[in-house]
């Protein structure tokens, strides 16, 4: 696996990094190696993707954990929650894209670290007539 | 990056594959490293999770393609599509758990050939209050 991009963004600490996306994340920049600008070619503003990034600054050796950190939860499997320290630690984030450069995008919200690298983007699915 | 499981399904041949798990995928066994299990605890039949996978037949040189494999439709970024040809070909499939066993779990329908690796399982996450 190889990262195909970075995030840019103003958070640069993971304690003050928001959950997910849509908990008051700001807004962000990916920018992609040059050579990765043509996989980007007929993406639009305002299109709704799946970025996929690998958090790097997560312990890998989590099996077990709070949902959300919270002591208050009881413990459970890290299949079961989004805790970024996990065996291999993939985030997935929803987005919208705001703007598309030859090989960058800005995105609405996003809560990475400037800094972590991003593997893959996709576009989020509609109904099976629309793909 | 390291497989946490492996897919067992009927599905032996990508020819063969449907594109998404809700366009005729077989149910589906995954079997997962024994020291994941504990990774499982808490998991339920009837959860909605994303299982991410490691297509590991893809070609990885690939940045443009037709969407679905049409060649009535123009070719397009491959990060604009959901192509198994990316590259980090990592694949993303909601699916329902159906059972769950110690280091074990099927699912209702997964589009993956039999022997694809497994690399994470996320909950799909519902509406902010409710995480």
């Amino acid at each position: 696996m190889r990262p195909v991009g970075w995030v840019e963004s103003t958070l640069t600490d993971r304690s003050e990094a928001p959950k997910q996306p849509d908990e008051g994340a700001p807004p962000a920049r990916i920018v992609f190696r040059p050579e990765f600008g043509e996989a980007l070619s007929g993406l639009e503003v305002g299109d709704r993707v799946v970025l996929l990034t690998w958090l790097h600054l997560g312990r890998r050796d989590v099996l077990t954990g709070h949902p959300r950190g919270d002591t208050g939860r009881a413990p459970r499997g890290i299949f079961t929650t989004r805790s970024p320290e996990r065996p291999n630690p993939i985030g997935l984030h929803t987005v919208t894209v705001t703007g598309v450069e030859s090989a960058a995008i800005t995105v609405d919200a996003l809560e990475a670290v400037t800094g972590t690298p991003v593997i893959d983007v996709k576009p989020v699915l509609g109904p099976v007539a629309e793909r």
